[in-house]
């Protein structure tokens, strides 16, 4: 049984209505770093223009695992960002924006998905406040949105909740539907606003969809949620929920998330989620109400994959790519050795506790950061200090040693 | 500073004896298999013909990540297999086996990369032993290499000394180059014997290159090398060496390699090795003398990349790849975050001990299986017990299942 | 520089309100069961008058570590305890009891030590909740202690505030000073009472000296106190803190503590914690303003030394054991391995993260419990559950086994 | 059932050539470091003599635990390392070594339990290696077991066979049964002769039991004493076998043993063997033929209980501390939280994968050695260079910081 459903396209807002679950994608940033495709530091996606087949394969290969979604791989594609990091050399931020929803147009095109485009919380922010000038950053990448003309919007990345409210006006704007996603925790955002008070101001601000992305693992991101639901159910508010969790166990996080521990960006692979860890995130989020569920950093497509074969029945369908995917390793039932055999179960994959293969390594870490020590307050201080200004010798540094 | 070496395109005999590194690719069927496009248990490579592009775009990323060899995409692509396993439905035997060689020749050819024709163990040889069908099935696939003209050949994954003799002494024929690498560990094949015994055998039987892949962690497989090299040097013949092994850790590992962990296939991720683990085994294969270094199941590009880079000076080039990685973390000295700029050094990552962020599983497992306690004479037996007609209730029952 | 701080033996009251540091003992049951004294399950005293020469010994090694206090050895010692568990026929109650007072009497005046009476929850409480017949026990016990005119009195080990109130009530009527602690942790007693109020409510029921002993690790259990502590300064009341915690880490606990782990009590060796952990312990029970600071399950004599060693400045002597003891390690400044010489520092050892040897056996457990699902009240239900009457044909099956 | 076997004391080869087994104690230094009587780093005995009522006690737990043999607490107490130390000022070395013999015949002589007088390794033969002067330290404490009529000799602790040879002649001179015993691992001594080896050479030099004991845990130690058996048999040669390992899990252990770990000697705590470690260890020296069971460091009398009860069937008694222990758990029969009554059978203990509480801890360690890189020859260069001349300097630096 694998199939699409039936129907034509219809828009995010009509699914979450009708009570469908909307399966999103993978962290793009993090699986085309691996590929060669993201230089990790910078993030940013100018493979779009540059190296479009890979964009489009990684696309491809969601769309396959189930996605309904097709993220425009504009992460970090703002002005001031690409100027920033140096690597808007060869091609201008509206050309990597534009190349980045033809090829989501392209593969969306191929199967049962819509179009999202995607913008990010942005330096400008963090350095001068200005609401007009950090709205007119987002507005020049929904100029391309509109003319690209997506399917709906996503706000997500944003560790200050004021920055996402001003996000969703700027895309409120377009007409399309909104999502606002945040990458905080249970916590709270960096000025500990309570997730559900965080939600609220964004329904209010016109977010027709609000939830979390990245920086935690899946149960910690799902226990946020929940948390922005009651707040905006206690407020009388209604809106539907998404999260876009990691695909890595941060068992050890403090407010800040992923970026903090140790092991960021190029020691998570101990951390990284098996498919079975993601069948139990699928059920979770669908338990407490969640319907737009996908994935950020780490996600491959075997793993949203394995979100859409958790919630198959409820779909009514299987993504294409369990043609290639045994039931709960059903594959394994004709391997030649009989104990290999025995795991072609799913109570096998249910119990199992992976070990790490790593005897003199721990399991868990303590973050590094000031944060943790100092609190709100002084990590306040440290954004009006990581300006521009300060950053500039280490960005002259750094383009002269390569 | 990021080039390819200059001059044509040598052969790998030509290149291995001028003393140069050959850096070959990662494993097809784990890194395809996260992608949607080969199934777990059958492990078969039909998606050389189905998905073309999906194959195309992994070989192209492991070129861009520094490999000199693109091997065909034909691992348990022989007759036998493909049959047993109910994957040959769409596509003949011979289609798979030409659609990997055409691909494979594609991207070789927008590189500095030869093309390997790759033959792997077969049923026949575990159910029958008969030496002439055995040797029938390595000659078609050959007739296909052949046909297509690629550079050299891989006989590899063998767990049978005699059964790789066979392979090695029908791919000579051809008269191209053959390397001859064996899946197993310091303990020797399954009849027990020595990895330096096995080594001479297939330098013997013809093979130019001889060496070791997959079943076993990098420094357990370099190890292997090395008691072969060993062999091969008190013998008073000569060879080349190579090794390819898994990216995963495997202290816990029996004779029998990562097959007989309960982790294997599904719950591997947190014995996966991050890219400075890759450092550290590119330095110790040279340092022992192999050079022809790749991978097998578990490596992803930026793996390839990893050894490209470590050998980067013995090389005289960065790989194109290296064009989105800073050079031993340097991507992050622009961090918006001290703490992490601070990361932006070669010893923090070479001392990391990354946390598996699971504090509810072990860091070792105990292996499944009857030959760790039983011993050889019982694998032997079991070998016997597990032929195609002991296996056919259990093909027709899983047919039957989807 | 070894010796007795210098004058007479002052009640604990003139100490703590001198700002002196009174250091506890150790656990026990936990030793003596270790020793081959008590038995784990009943965990009751009797060894006191069965092996007077056993718990002699233990007393002399703690007040040689620096114990200020020998708390007389009848935990689990009210009479209804001891006929439930059956192991009353050869003393009775008051004997057991007395014993106890002479042995802790009796090594208190080799040294700087006073005599402490305790009494701990009871079953009677757990069953019937009839404050006259609980107070009734206590009572009992209460008149060997006066009898034999111990220096101060302990109730301890009490999960439900009610019944430590009582307990206080009844002790206070003997003029003595009286410490309350209650094994909880920081989301308060079974019946949800925070430990603020359970603080409050202790100190309105007339105990000078309240804080926590047993059931969490040494930080946790400062952190109640803590919390306790913070009651107490906001209800604008005065009390002096106590802790003695657990020697084990129990990072994983629920509630209702370590008894809930599924190593208690026979799996607990890898959580022992170390003499280092011990200085962290001493040093932050200090800095939050604790002053009577000793131990519980699992302290060994050598932990109480290294609380008197941390805090060796602050009391102006170093214990007697500590002649045997060299200060960080410096007893290693001889050895003939120059590798072990390097370790006689105190840097050394402040860093260690010491393995457990255990490569199969995870870092955390899941505890068992129904309270953890299910919560207050059903605990409050298998509270009444577990009344004797349940319990007696499993009191004639365990005997009848024997 | 618990009893003592009937018949009155019969000598140790009297019992083994009948058959019988043999349970030994469990190491002093550590249990009496713990204590507070024992001085990490020198490890010297002088607390028999100092604090008799210490060691005392800690005879009666072992024999009380099921302890058939009270060792002589004469662990380096060879004049040379007793002077060494700077621990003999206040008694002489004959002091020591008398009160360590009547100490352990007084205990002996309350159960059914012989005395072994004692010698170890000494610093002479390192500093030295000349035979006269070695053998005139062994007989200096020979001349004290023969005055107090010890029933039989152990020569134990010795890291080169040459050392134990001289002190089994020694010793042997006495007419009463010998025991040696190594402290080395599979690897061999320290100048790389095999367990075989050196158990053929002890048996020639006249003793009658051979073994190991300390430096490496039970299941390393009992896998060593089987080489040597294997050894001895192969010679033709006849023996009795011994074993007394450490309590400590160190399965990270290069050939120096648990001296090198970086927890030694105070971070062992995590690798701890739990009582259910014991029951396997008890059974598998049983089961190839070992019948002299016992342990060093870190066993305490609960340990050695365990090994007595694993064997009572064998040995017809189960130990008089056993009164104060459940079989397998039983005394958790009658705890009031079904749950842990669910605790009390013996599959629950021997599954349980006791967690270590430490998430922030790796599960292996990776030696400090100099000998695990350069190997045996520089191991020996070094041996010289910790003669007492070189080490001089040290003593009197430490002497004065006291």
């Amino acid at each position: 049984m694998i199939m699409a459903p039936a129907g034509a396209k219809r828009n995010i807002l009509e699914r979450l209505d009708a009570g469908e679950i909307v399966i999103g994608d993978g962290g793009f940033v993090f699986a085309l770093e691996k590929r060669g495709y993201v230089k990790a530091g910078p993030w940013t996606p100018e493979a779009a223009a540059e190296h479009p087949e890979a964009v489009r394969q990684l696309h491809r290969e969601f769309l396959r695992a189930g996605s309904n979604v097709m993220q425009t791989f504009t992460f970090y594609a703002s002005d001031d960002k690409l100027e920033n990091r140096g690597n808007a050399q060869r091609f201008t931020g509206t050309q990597i924006n534009e190349a980045a929803c033809d090829l989501a147009r392209e593969v969306a095109n191929e199967g049962d998905a819509m179009v999202a485009g995607g913008v990010s919380q942005t330096p400008s922010y963090l350095s001068c406040k200005c609401e007009d000038e950090v709205k007119g950053i987002f507005k020049r990448q929904l100029d391309v949105f509109v003319k690209k003309n997506v399917d709906f919007m996503i706000a997500e990345y944003f560790e200050h909740v004021e920055e996402a409210e001003w996000a969703v006006q700027v895309l409120k704007t377009s007409g399309k539907p909104v999502c606002a996603s945040l990458c905080i925790g249970p916590d709270g955002d960096l000025n500990g606003v309570s997730p559900g008070d965080c939600a609220v101001r964004l329904v209010k601000a016109g977010a027709n969809i609000v939830g979390i992305n990245c920086h935690f693992d899946p149960m910690t991101c799902v226990k946020t949620v929940k948390m922005m639901k009651e707040g905006v159910e206690k407020a009388g508010l209604k809106a539907h929920y998404m999260v876009q969790p990691l695909a890595f166990h941060t068992p050890d996080c403090n407010c800040q998330g992923f970026i903090d521990l140790p092991e960021f960006p190029f020691g998570l692979e101990p951390r990284i989620l098996t498919r079975w860890d993601m069948h139990k995130y699928a059920r979770e989020a669908f338990n407490i109400g969640i319907r737009f569920i996908g994935g950020c950093c780490g996600f491959e497509p075997y793993h949203i994959r394995a979100v859409a074969e958790e919630l198959a029945t409820e779909r009514g369908c299987l993504p294409a790519a369990s043609e290639k995917h045994g039931n709960w390793g059903a594959g394994l039932e004709m391997h030649t050795k009989p104990w290999v055999r025995a795991r072609a179960r799913r109570d096998y994959w249910e119990k199992l506790k992976p070990a790490s293969g790593r005897p003199r390594c721990p399991s868990m870490s303590t973050p590094d950061s000031w944060g943790v020590t100092k609190g709100h307050a002084d990590l306040m201080q440290h954004k009006e200090a990581t300006s521009q200004e300060e950053l500039k010798p280490l960005f002259e540094k750094a383009k002269a040693s390569h």
